[in-house]
């Protein structure tokens, strides 16, 4: 039957489920997943207002303030930077950084509001998030064309590649912050290079996947792991949590650690001695 | 002088000039530019009107058709989609790939104008030109709620980094070809690595400095090789081209060993026997 689907339906053919109960193990919110694209890169795009009212799209850097609105530095001269003293209406979308085969896979986010000057306090703490984002413009937010504006973000949609999207309440993208793990993409391939053994460890005594023969991280953030392991029943994806969320990116590797000794523990009390 | 105007000033001290008449090697238009932008990637940033005339950024990919049009697929599920149906405005931003610790010294452009939905052999081009730039989408081409739109380009406004920059006569952009070449990022660290000897003869024979101590190349395109040479007057910039411009990508490697004889051969007659 799977391979008549695989043949002639979609392609699609259901994960294998676990075998034995598994701990649920929180993941991030979408608010999160939007603040941590955020946090990740200092790159997007910026929609904007010509003067007949047709968009215009133009790549800008950004640094974003503790709320999560954007800064960016844009000139006078510039075409966006005179849209935006036309009309403040703007549009920034920020996609996932790192190579993907499929662009279409990669997380992405497009936040939509209005931009003000900030005067002032507010001025300086615009410029600082901005410049240390983006150390490299800092000359040019010295030149007497440039001015930062800031994106109030009155509107958020999130999409995570395939499968997972949706818009996230302002109120909830203010509130999250980001996950200190981001993207973890090093910490991955290290796994998976280095780790096998104990991935599998995983899989088997904490993932609820017991006959897995080989499973690889494919995802970590401040909660857990995403595991993809195979199974004599096809492909399955257990999810493996630490004993507490993670506050920075340098406590990933304590906490794999710990994982997998809990993993080997379990593993050991089931298969019992050898 | 040059080390207080360095400490002092902005920073900018002005190239070596040549010591020697130099022959005036081509360079891309911006035209060649802009369209060699486009085919070097299938993805960029869309610029559309949400329904109360603000603008939204998102995420798209999307093919080339011949003249320089860009063909996008998008569902009506989606907010960009339903924005085009209703508003056949848009404007899309593609920024040049590769890695640039500095988002702003990576070139980009800005293409505006109106989607149209094309129909019978039209509708079969677009699709075909999609699918050949974005091959892990070719599934969604079939689904029913998506559709072919291609953005008819009004305006082109091309930034190459700091410095280059312009607007592109629309009727240029149609006309102009995409350069073979490309960003040649491989090529360009081939010759870094495994020929600085054949790349100082050229800034030395053909690239107006004699003086020069080491080269490296900083760019490579169909019409020639941009280096950067030290000498005792400073850095410069020679510009060195080919016997003919390239039609081919491959055609790079034999046209930069004809460059290194012609070299050779004028630094030997140059210096003397030895």
């Amino acid at each position: 039957m799977r391979s008549d689907s695989t043949q002639h339906g979609t392609g699609y053919t259901p994960p294998a489920a676990p075998l034995v109960p598994v701990e649920d193990v929180p993941r991030r919110s979408p608010a999160e997943e939007a603040r941590t694209l955020v946090a990740e890169t200092n790159v997007g795009s910026l929609a904007t207002l010509t003067d007949d009212g047709a968009p215009w799209a133009s790549l800008i850097t950004y640094g974003a303030l503790p709320g999560g609105d954007l800064v960016i530095v844009v000139s006078s001269l510039a075409e966006h930077g005179r849209n935006l003293v036309r009309d403040p209406r703007a549009s920034i979308v920020v996609a996932e950084t790192g190579a993907h085969d499929d662009p279409l896979a990669a997380g992405r986010l497009t936040v939509a509001g209005r931009v003000v000057r900030p005067e002032g306090d507010r001025e300086r703490e615009a410029l600082d998030v901005y410049v240390e984002a983006v150390p490299t413009a800092e000359m040019f937010t010295r030149f007497g064309d440039s001015s930062p504006f800031v994106l109030e973000v009155e509107r958020v949609r999130w999409i995570g590649g395939y499968g997972r999207m949706g818009t996230v309440d302002v109120a909830d993208y203010a509130a999250a912050a980001p996950d200190p793990v981001g993207s973890a993409a090093d910490a991955v391939a290290h796994l998976n290079a280095d780790h096998a053994d104990a991935l599998l460890d995983m899989a088997r005594a904490l993932g609820g996947h017991p006959d897995a023969t080989a499973a690889r991280c494919v995802g970590a953030d401040r909660y857990g792991l995403d595991l993809l392991a195979e199974t004599p029943r096809g492909t399955a994806y257990p999810r493996v949590g630490y004993a507490a969320a993670l506050d920075t990116a340098v406590a990933l590797r304590a906490a794999t650690v710990e994982l997998t000794r809990r993993a080997r523990a379990a593993e050991a009390a089931r298969v019992g001695p050898a």
